[in-house]
């Protein structure tokens, strides 16, 4: 059989009225994915027979796989074993499985039940198909072959669709290392999508191989890299392609895959030895919390202040009220005293400071909402503060998110002893622009 | 026009490959559906010009509405400007939109920067297609009608996405009394979902209408209802079914649809005029970021302090070293100084602490991963502390996620006067267990 491409078919009334968020399709795709078959299509219809059967029919036609997920359980509402016998044998009836029926009968009665009588529902099946076993529920999935096509139907609920798929699908899909597909992504943090895309430049183009795409999610950038061909040429072209997004995004890659902004932080700080101190404004504890998401971080994060109103400013970080007065608690100032006081305050080598105007109240025309200083005092023969001042855009959650972002990718770029004037998005230069009027 | 069913088309690679989750799809059905408009399939494809036309024309063969998702950056690999225009105008190419390339001159020259030429792809549309404005971000969307259906055009971010939805397509949905579906629900914290499910008794037989269920989700419960008939019957039969869910599930219950339990807990505290201040060790800072994820908070929260490491606790808290020596950092004797100490310093009236161990390092059989202990000094006669003991289960994230949310509840209660005996899921009683021994 040769598989190359599937399709992924999701029955519910709760997934296509909204109630319920699908994961198993994503899930799924992932899983193959890694095993070189590409994904084209993902549907979702609600529980109507004749739906599920049209899209089992069309869905056939054009992939290779097509795993059902839903639609297996012992309710009236629940109808893949029906429609995939409409699609399967047109105009017959389904048949009852001896062996489905004993399947049930034990899992009852080793839970000291009695079965009820809708469960009788799940021992049917299209001719045909034959029964994938489920020892984590009531729901057996189903295989069967519609001409070319490799259908296999699963349970909706995750914990039992999973190990049915590694257990009774896996092991009938292809393997070859003629073929493979892999995937991977370089993460970055600090400058538009569109340079982004623009410092790539042709590798984007959609008829290579590998296929290099972009997104953006709360900020982080990621270059996505798909890779096909046999299993020695698609990892060498994988890794030229993952080299070269490197290079043409630096100074803002931060990791690859799965690893967060903070994480690489971390990385960072433990290879260093320094220890590090915050003090927070508007991000109430956002950036501690992302430090805090790091196992081990105890080793170097002492910890911080939360110094919401000016009174804390003043009694616990030593900022003077009359910087206070003078400069406002949202300013170059007042950065960078909080920097200083976290410091000195702590012991910690290193001190990153977060204030600004989170909105949506408190904006003014010289400070509108969204306006932060970022204080870092790295710790080695520079003992004085940087301060950069930003104009995110957005929600409060937005400004606060992206605030304390910018100031894990300045510690970041303090670790790595980047220059000073690599410009993150959304900074606004020069920071001390109050100072001079 | 009559709309009664819809399509909802997601597009892009990392959706289709699993990458991604989409939660867009999700989203829009749930707000379709309150608007009485049933989606009858959700569809994601890749980023590929031929599939998305292909799906674009069955979709809107098919559905009096479609919604489509993704595809409408800057890139090359956003391609659903000219799948539309292939689905519409089969053979034209697309036209130069002046309104749009104006928009995107201003939204760049508002943020100080120069728009990069790739940008112009997104003032690009099919001919017969109209612009919906984007204030959040650089892709605007796309409107047009193909035959009699309905075609809206979105991007891809959900914080650009939902704003857009609601304001350029909602107002051209067709609304109707006569059938409507409404859904709504109620959000609780700290008790069972078996429980909650044996609480609504007969309530979540499936045959109901308003039909009920529950979900779980990081810890928050809710109570789903979903309510179909005329405006005033099915409005009627929801009020009642919110009712009795709400009084079955106290005291545990903290707000309905969106409401978040920070936001609930920051409602009762404006309204009690009373002020709050905070000390975190292993959550680092996520009880503080959960409050001031609350707009207008700083008018009852005064700050705090990440006392991540002992001497943290010790010098900025005035937690005793030799209290820290007899009991650990992870005991109720912290907690309760960690409280004391904050209070005293801030001069707040309320006083949250937690310290714990989030693992997965530093757990001992006394005291493993998953221990942690809430302080809570409420600031009316009671000036002693109330200190709760958990055990939570899980990762570190979710016992971090946890033992904050179990803060605010505690909050909540605090400021409601409920007894202090209710108890919270996962914690263990005595609290003070060691200090008997």
């Amino acid at each position: 059989l040769h598989v190359t491409t599937a399709a992924i078919l999701s029955i519910g009334d709760e997934l296509v009225l909204g109630q319920t968020a699908d994961t198993n399709a994503a899930w799924l795709s992932d899983q193959l994915a890694t095993r070189g078959i590409l994904t084209a299509e993902h549907r979702t219809v609600g529980d109507d027979r004749g739906a599920v059967a049209a899209a089992i029919r069309e869905l056939a036609a054009s992939a290779g796989l097509l795993i059902i997920t839903g639609g297996l359980g012992p309710t009236a509402d629940d109808l893949t074993r029906e429609a995939l016998g409409d699609a399967a044998h047109p105009g017959e009836s389904l048949v009852t499985d001896d062996g489905a029926i004993q399947h049930l009968a034990r899992w009852f009665q080793r839970r000291g039940r009695t079965m009820p009588a809708s469960n009788l529902r799940q021992a049917q099946r299209p001719r045909s198909a034959r029964f994938l076993p489920n020892p984590r529920g009531t729901a057996p999935g189903l295989a069967v072959t519609l001409r070319e096509t490799l259908i296999f139907a699963l349970p909706g609920p995750p914990a039992e669709m999973q190990p049915m798929f590694l257990d009774a699908v896996v092991p009938h899909l292809p393997r070859s290392d003629d073929h493979v597909i892999l995937t991977a992504a370089v993460n970055a943090f600090g400058f538009p999508e569109a340079e982004a895309a623009e410092r790539l430049g042709d590798l984007m183009e959609r008829d290579r191989n590998p296929l290099v795409g972009t997104t953006v999610s709360r900020g982080i950038l990621r270059g996505r890299v798909r890779s096909t061909g046999s299993a020695l040429e698609a990892r060498a072209a994988m890794d030229a392609a993952i080299a070269a997004i490197e290079r043409a995004w630096q100074p803002y890659v931060f990791g690859r895959d799965g690893e967060s902004l903070q994480e690489s932080a971390a990385g960072l700080l433990h290879r260093s030895g320094r220890s590090i101190a915050i003090a927070e404004s508007c991000t109430g504890g956002q950036l501690g919390a992302m430090l805090a998401d790091v196992p081990g971080i105890s080793a170097s994060f002492i910890g911080g202040w939360i110094t919401y109103s000016n009174p804390m400013k003043e009694s616990q970080l030593g900022v003077s009220a009359e910087l206070l007065r003078q400069h406002g608690a949202v300013s170059v100032a007042a950065a960078a005293a909080m920097a200083a006081g976290a410091r000195a305050r702590s012991g910690a080598d290193i001190a990153l400071s977060i204030t600004g105007i989170a909105g949506p109240e408190g904006g003014t025309p010289a400070k509108p909402v969204g306006t932060v200083f970022v204080g870092l005092i790295a710790g080695d023969d520079r003992d004085h503060p940087v301060v950069r001042r930003f104009q995110f855009s957005g929600d409060r959650a937005s400004i606060r998110d992206r605030a304390a972002k910018s100031a894990l990718q300045m510690l970041r770029w303090s670790l790595q002893g980047v220059a000073e004037d690599a410009p993150l998005l959304f900074e606004v230069r020069p920071a001390a622009v109050e100072a001079g009027r």
